[in-house]
């Protein structure tokens, strides 16, 4: 049954003891298969950078209960044998200091945080206002009424109202993304000659929005285009053969 | 002569042999004591991190014959010994590679280089529209119309007029700096535990509108605030005690 939904959302097997123990908890959509949150996947992509595996649990956002046990309500949470980590960059974090190989966040990693905190800060509302009312479409009937009310009070807006001119509004998105369009003039990745959490934490991003909408955020021509292509074939096309809508 | 013109400038005499031989062509004003190019204070908090002492050469706008041997017609140029290097980030990535104690970039070096584009991509054009127009009027006669004609077209209005409603702007700019405070929230510097060269790229934007106007671009209860304060204090006052209008 693990084994199954492991394979079901792409995950791989991993061989060593503290691995086959990981359990993710990861929001889903009505179809459990559908993984959309930007803070989940850069914990999936963590993980598959290290080469852990991790049983992926579908969450819903009204599945309090679910994750009681992790002190607060939101996810990714990430338990390892023993241990609870909850929060992206904290998962992180745990990851760099127990799985040493393969670094995730260089050093210091105050840099790769303010990447972090960039997205938070600078993308995120972007995408939202383009792609909240997706978002409620492929939720569980269960979590609808509640995304309504918390996203249209954070957002300012009934959900659809603030999605219908967004044909108009995403150039002004794409200039947001400007100092990681500069990066991709030097090389390949936003971690420099190679993928990294500083990669991971936008892609996240785009991958949420790619989840659950068909409009497209990025230009055919943008560097961030052909970047995004390179980030959908990592791991065996983890993200790339995600479910989408 | 030299000796004279580095303690006017609050540049510390070095001891090695390399350090004596350094030069740093620094955008001046029509005092030559007023230095405000964000890119050279970069490179001046680089040189004080490491602990080196160079000869900061005053150098205006339409001194393009001075710098001809750089290739180049911009500041900063830092020359050490035989070795001549332009651009604040081409200096920065030579003195970690030529003097690799206290390291300023960190690991990847792209993380710091996102930061640096992200001031240049997001911050730059904000602080440029809040007081361009003093700018000009530190600039020595023969810069001043070379400043008008470029600014003017690449800001797209006259410098005054760019300028005249800033009271009423600031707050926008200040927004855009929401990553920057963050950061703030984990430690006391954009470098973790300790200054480097994240915290110099601001601290240097935040210098070059500190050292032509007295527009405040920052609020009092701004944890930005105190932050721009522990940078005016490093290095014996660097900053600090930089001449200003």
């Amino acid at each position: 049954m693990v084994q199954a939904r492991m394979e079901a959302i792409g995950l791989r097997q991993g061989d060593g003891d503290e691995a086959m123990g990981m359990t993710l908890y990861e929001l889903a959509g009505a179809d459990p298969a559908l993984r959309f949150s930007p803070y989940c996947w850069r914990t999936r992509l963590a993980l598959a950078h290290k080469g852990l595996a991790a049983d992926a649990v579908p969450w819903r956002f009204t599945d309090k209960a679910a994750i009681a046990f992790s002190g607060q309500t939101r996810v990714p949470v990430l338990v390892d044998g023993g241990k609870t980590v909850v929060d992206s960059w904290a998962i992180a974090e745990y990851l760099d200091d127990t799985y040493p190989g393969a670094p995730l966040l260089g050093a210091p990693r105050a840099h790769a945080r303010f990447i972090n905190g960039w997205v938070d800060s600078q993308v995120h509302g972007g995408i939202a206002r383009l792609v909240v009312s997706d978002i409620h479409t492929v939720l569980a009937e269960q979590d609808k009424e509640y995304f309504r009310q918390t996203r249209e009070k954070a957002l300012g807006g009934q959900l659809e109202a603030l999605t219908a001119d967004r044909a108009e509004r995403v150039d002004g998105f794409r200039a947001l993304l400007a100092p990681a369009r500069l990066m991709l003039r030097h090389g390949d990745w936003l971690g420099g000659a190679a993928p990294d959490y500083a990669d991971y934490i936008l892609l996240g991003s785009l991958q949420w929005a790619r989840c659950v909408s068909r409009f497209e955020l990025l230009a055919q021509d943008d560097p961030l285009f052909a970047w995004r292509a390179r980030g959908l074939a990592l791991f065996d096309g983890l993200l790339g053969r995600a479910k989408t809508v």
